[in-house]
């Protein structure tokens, strides 16, 4: 079982922190992160769900994707609420995130099963992992925009029997699985080396603790072994 | 101002109707029909929102295809509710809907944009018109499917606009308006054609009142100036 991050220590900032500006952009900076992942979520996963073999996993593909475009309203609105321009705010994230996809096409049904739950997994526990460095608030609007409906069950079930119909397929998913990490982290370093709002954020401040490396390194491991535990959930090796 | 169809005689059936395997198969008809042309508008409007100009319309469009997809569940239920399969349901109406989207494949942003107004409002009055002839469970279950969440707005504003600033946009776009009420017609018919239970709905039963070619003929004056009204707010001649 993986580590929790309720063993890390917490360290919220109070709301007062939200005077200070570098918190402030550090917290836009993260909303619009994950806003602008969840539109280009819901394209990819629209756009993947015209390979299912059936209108039923269509269908389910496709809720998906809305699920996901469901939470930026919200996120956008908190956005405002910080003072800044969702649609500005989330100009910084466009590239690397579509660089991300693009690099990741799934070149079939499959392919793009297993990116909806391994990529959307990874990308929510690193959100999650961030946002327990932050006030209440962000941290709660954070975990609600990262829920999924249940739909990785589908996702589980699907693959599974994949792999019993053609055991072939489960040598090359893990190997796709193994691609849709390492993308993930060069874009996530890619993003963390160019935006100093969200490095100087996990890295702390005068009246703020920050994490010291082995912290970080204790993150990452989080993350991996999360990773692993989806992989073999989908019945692959990591 | 077109008629309303609080001005047509209503025929509400009984619940009990619902013992009646035409009534009810009609029911699953109609629900099954409005299920699969969500399903289809969330695909043409995901894929038509990759048009966009800018990141704030394509994330309009997207809503407007996550809002349809969102009505499905619960038609869903509906059907099993009624003792049918949702997917079989479907199955009749997946080819005309699908040549309705093959034929009016939008070339641009503004015919996706008005495709997306003038297409989904069309549906939506010509169920709405059915669907005073149902039952008071699914008649609010119908137009609780066919509400939008007020993104029309945006595509008046946009086409507008468009217009505005390249005026002979409008008279390609009214051409465009008026292939989108062709077409419509021509697989409305096709489904009326073919399908039987819808037909015989509006025509009526032993115990159950039916719609005359008089009455028949006032829908379509209603549909016809409701399609009118829309046109003119988008600034366009019908």
């Amino acid at each position: 079982m993986a580590a929790s991050p309720a063993n890390v220590p917490q360290m919220h900032p109070d709301p007062a922190d939200f005077q200070d500006p570098a918190y402030r952009e550090a917290v836009v900076d993260l909303l619009a992160a994950i806003s602008y992942g969840e539109i280009s979520a819901f394209e990819r996963l629209a756009e993947d769900s015209k390979m299912a073999p059936v209108i039923r996993d269509k269908v389910a593909l496709a809720s998906m994707a809305s699920a996901e475009l469901g939470h930026v309203a919200r996120l956008h609105e908190r956005i405002a609420e910080l003072g800044a321009d969702p649609f500005e705010a989330m100009a910084p994230f466009i590239e690397p995130i579509e660089k991300f996809h693009r690099h990741t096409a799934p070149s079939d049904w499959h392919e793009g099963l297993v990116k909806a739950y391994v990529g959307d997994g990874l990308a929510a526990d690193f959100y999650r992992e961030i946002a327990a460095y932050l006030d209440a608030a962000t941290r709660d609007l954070v975990i609600a925009s990262l829920e999924d409906a249940g739909q990785a069950d589908f996702v589980v079930d699907r693959i599974r029997q994949a792999i019993l119909a053609q055991p072939s397929l489960a040598g090359r998913l893990a190997l796709w699985g193994r691609r849709l990490m390492g993308e993930a982290l060069t874009q996530a370093q890619r993003v963390a080396a160019e935006r100093e709002s969200l490095s100087a954020l996990l890295a702390g401040g005068i009246d703020r603790p920050g994490l010291d490396l082995a912290s970080i390194g204790r993150m990452f491991t989080r993350i991996t072994e999360r990773h692993a535990e989806r992989m073999s959930h989908l019945g692959l090796a990591s």
